[in-house]
């Protein structure tokens, strides 16, 4: 069994950590050959919680270790009772026809860990990013998909050609303040790209003649919507009649 | 001029801030007569940006001032260029028949200031707030609804019984786990409240016998979808046909 150091997470290392309870099962019940180790606290919030956590711990053949000090250590809210110790692994979205949600520069940690467990709560389990956007391994990003990212396969890409010389036949519908359709009015074709900017900019003009472009309409007393918000609305839409 | 003290925002002030270029504007455009002052970084990230902001205080009559040591103290992020002090305001919910949403006991500041900012951007400006509830006028709460929350006239109750009371023929829509009806089907009848849980507990399970109780249907591969995903689609949802 491989021994980690238990510090601050940084990008440059080959393991990450799943903060919580919650994500940490997620973690040991879809990537089990992937946890170096679990920690947890000797004063658990709930019991039925940890023992779960112990008993998926065992089954799984996991090293877990009650560390109050590592927790603490490592954990950026006061109430972590549990983290998960993972390795990094590989991933790549499969030639396979499946539809598909590309984020283009992404760069907040929340926003994309929210987008992942909302694309996974609508069956949408593929996610292509385009460079330079967030490390998805980062365990702010794990915390917020609340471990949805553990059932999604990623895949980077440098730029959007990349992305559309792997996929040629995806129908690709990128959502932006100026598209040319109204969502409510887009039949979706499958497989499809929902494809999202970042932020701050949004996506660049560039992407409305891509595709077929959309816009979710919205009154003039704001500038725009959140992103994990418009993907919220597009993946309710999109999957709608799937 | 009142003056004030630049220090870390507590709840008991009767004053607050508003963080950011954008929502320094909304608020300097939405309540004038609220501002206190506003600080101003001697090295702005757009130009034009704090040319509108110092615009905008010569024409509301609102003293500014460049002062970074102050904005340093007291803000959250390195990259904090403009700060709005201001003065907390009363509000209520008027009795016009307007549509709501209403937030039974949210904790989280990120997600409250999401919906507000999702709310307006669909034509909805009135919020009630079921007490234990988020400070609305934290500064995070401020800042995620990037100045939206000077649009909307909100309410706290300390239960959801006295908002019933108050409105009576309001046509009520808990969004739940366990709703009866499920939301792509529902027809939503004015005035109408959305009303939605908290962010761990969801709303307890008494809610599915008021008004028509709403579920988001989402795969098992989710325990639930957060409570701003969830309340952004029902908002576009419910508003599509108005």
């Amino acid at each position: 069994m491989r021994d980690v150091k238990i510090i601050k997470y940084q990008k440059k290392y080959d393991y990450t950590y799943a903060y919580g309870t919650f994500p940490t099962i997620e973690l040991l019940e879809t990537r089990p050959s992937k946890v170096v180790k679990v920690l947890l606290h000797t004063q658990p919030s709930r019991t039925e919680e940890l023992e779960k956590v112990i008993q998926l711990c065992k089954k799984n053949r996991v090293l877990f270790e009650f560390n109050n000090r590592h927790i603490e250590k490592i954990s950026p809210k006061e109430n972590t009772k549990v983290i998960g110790i993972f390795e990094k692994y590989a991933s790549e979205i499969p030639l396979d026809a499946g539809n598909h949600i590309v984020l283009v520069n992404p760069s907040d940690m929340g926003n994309t860990g929210t987008i992942i467990r909302t694309m996974v709560g609508f069956g949408i389990n593929q996610l292509a990013l385009i460079r330079p956007a967030v490390d998805i391994f980062d365990p702010r990003v794990v915390r917020t998909s609340m471990g949805s990212i553990f059932k999604v396969k990623f895949e980077y890409f440098d730029d959007f050609g990349d992305y559309q010389k792997k996929f040629p036949a995806q129908q690709l519908y990128p959502f932006m303040l100026g598209g040319r359709y109204d969502l409510t009015q887009v039949k979706f074709e499958t497989p499809f790209g929902l494809v999202f900017g970042n932020e701050g900019e949004g996506l660049a003009r560039s992407f409305n003649k891509i595709g077929k472009s959309v816009y979710i309409r919205h009154s003039k007393e704001i500038d725009s919507l959140n992103v994990s918000v418009a993907a919220s609305i597009a993946l309710y839409q999109a999957t709608k009649a799937i």
